[in-house]
């Protein structure tokens, strides 16, 4: 297990707000890991709203199916994250776990266990002891306070190599809004899953199908627009919770109110932030891609081109080695499935164009590429010229360190 | 670039007998590669049919463009291939090398220029030098004689670690059948592309149609069931020469002919075995790894489960490290976007099941596995209970060496 912190780290760490109905509390419940705390209680206040997207895997995790099924109500109390253990594929037992664990936090929250929401990363196949939760859950509902954002993301981190948050602010009517998020991500090492956790906090009093709307409309181009290694997790789990304790903040019932606008832009953006952060600590990775494609057929043609390239085992070792194989993007593009024309492709690294209808550049210049080449951020585009379809995703090279994380005898 | 052989390789190399019909010779044309045959001629007696599979990619190279062209007639007098340059994304110029190299050799062998087909592997996107071939071709055309077929796999490869052949036989009538193969593999290092090319020559009297037929049915659980790490190359070429010089061979007409039956098991055995052979010789490949899906809505649904689990780096890492993570083989299941049910999910390793219906095999023997991941050859069975759907694919682990041979600076 690598204990470095990726190089590609965020710099600067932001002081997190307390955001008004929220309270947090983190202990060590001893699920897998020692001396650390893997455990997170979130507390919301009366009235709180709630959202969720969820992974798309067809055997998805008992977590998940909980919170599907809880979610229809719009109503959230509490959540209860664990790290260590991610209850996936663990029959009967696991849905055992997941009602044991609402039934606790319910009580020491003094809630329905309808209103706890929850999720799980870590090992999977192995049954989780939710037992343990009871030793702790009093002391975790008396401990609870507002302003324990990072300490929040550093519990539920499993082979993260830096803690994720982020916060912005909006305006919705004239109530100042705060939106605070935190994630963990993709850096696994076995037996552990690629799991992405992310939940967002905000102070604005917004309905729950206002809420669902604007999650599910800002995830794409944000949280689906990264790809690590093109594996999909059991538990991926992205959830939002509004407690309306925005001072004046006017109750929005629908996501296409106006008064939206800014709040929206500023929830995306702090996505799109933390969908970067993910990106930034892929297993191995030593350089962050960035990856547009314009020109396609459609949007989601785009998408599809962009997908293809990010995930390609060849392209990434490219990036790895800081080799501008544009030969490997034309496979990637080629193998795609969508519409392309290979006499019509353009290829740039870095913003310089190394390919250009149908063949090498014969003017560009190898010296000033390597140079971009070297650098921790490197920008691939593709240009198709068959129509206005655009896309970009996020995601990071392929290393040696991949394998050693991944390949290692599970211990 | 590795010189190691692959510990995969098979210990036995068929003599290869010669093809009544068939010609061969091999020389050094100095295309990329020193001191090592990088051209192939094959040349084919008058009355010879043709059929051919080439890559799905939306970008194919400038040969597989023409041999589409071309092969419509369905007559073949001679195949060129070189190694070394693969001609692709070369724009007009690669169009023109094209041409240039089918009138070189149409000239050497005496035939039309649409009678040639070409193959080309190795460096994307830069010009090929056909003008390089005249000064071998007149003597290939001199010197080819109808053994060479292991010289002829040798000429072909890049950086496969063995040369690929396989011979068989089988009635059509009362006529002995030969049937040769050659290929060359996914074996591969930058900025080269992955390549599969492989060529059949047989002395049977079949039709064009039958002959392109019997390929495409026989393709789809051969060389269709190996991947490498997903991605497709620009130039996959599968071409099948049928020279009709075998004594007494009744000239066959229609694929469905029930003469065929001998002939066509031979054929996919022969494919099969070419294929297997490209799986071993994967870059950087320690494990060769069978994954048999089995109770899928569909065969086309086990398809698809399958890949996904053949191309999942997780799955294939953690076969890289010996560890039976079926947690990984569920992920893989579950993102395959295929119908599938969790609770009656079961998994096998060497032929131990250690997941049944939804949770870990109580009973399975940690030890008894950990001795069949040791081994060179990993079984890996899915049982997903819900219809009779079932598929085969053949892949390999996912190793450092693959990184260090395809993470290298371009030279």
């Amino acid at each position: 297990m690598s204990t470095a912190v990726s190089p590609l780290a965020p710099t600067f760490v932001p002081d997190m707000p307390a955001i008004a109905g929220v309270r947090l509390a983190t202990a060590e419940a001893g699920i897998r890991y020692k001396n650390r705390t893997d455990v997170l209680l979130a507390l919301f206040d009366p009235g709180t709203t709630v959202a969720g997207v969820f992974t798309q895997s067809k055997c998805p995790s008992a977590p998940v199916e909980w919170c599907r099924a809880m979610i229809k109500s719009g109503k959230a109390r509490a959540l209860v994250v664990n790290s260590g253990n991610a209850n996936a594929f663990t029959g009967k037992s696991g849905r055992a776990a997941t009602k044991l664990t609402a039934d606790i936090a319910a009580k020491a929250a003094g809630c329905k266990t309808s209103e706890i929401f929850l999720a799980s990363t870590g090992v999977i196949g192995e049954p989780l002891d939710a037992s343990k939760f009871a030793p702790v859950m009093k002391s975790l509902n008396a401990r609870a306070k507002p302003d324990d954002f990072l300490a929040a993301a550093k519990a539920i981190m499993t082979t993260d190599t830096f803690p994720k948050v982020a916060t912005a602010n909006a305006k919705i009517g004239k109530a100042k809004i705060t939106i605070n998020g935190i994630a963990k991500g993709a850096g696994m090492i076995a037996p552990d899953m690629a799991t992405m956790l992310s939940f967002i906090f905000t102070d604005a009093a917004i309905s729950a199908p206002a809420l669902q709307a604007l999650l599910k409309e800002n995830v794409t181009d944000t949280y689906n627009a990264v790809t690590i290694d093109g594996d999909t997790s059991t538990s991926d789990t992205l959830m939002m919770f509004a407690t309306s304790q925005a001072k004046e903040c006017p109750r929005i019932a629908r996501a296409s109110d106006p008064r939206l606008k800014a709040f929206t832009k500023a929830l995306h953006q702090l996505l799109a932030n933390l969908a970067e952060q993910i990106a930034r600590d892929g297993e191995g990775a030593r350089k962050l891609v960035e990856i547009v494609v314009e020109g396609a057929t459609s949007d989601k043609s785009a998408r599809k081109i962009a997908m293809s390239i990010a995930n390609s085992p060849l392209v990434k070792t490219a990036i790895a080695g800081e080799d501008a194989n544009w030969g490997r993007v034309v496979m990637a593009v080629g193998k795609a499935g969508e519409p392309a024309d290979r006499d019509k492709l353009s290829i740039w690294f870095g913003g310089i164009r190394v390919a250009h209808q149908g063949a090498r550049d014969p003017v560009y210049d190898e010296a000033a590429v390597s140079v971009e080449m070297k650098k921790p951020k490197i920008y691939l585009k593709v240009a198709l010229g068959l129509g206005k379809g655009r896309d970009r995703v996020l995601t990071c090279d392929l290393t040696k360190e991949y394998i050693a994380i991944n390949g290692d005898y599970r211990s």
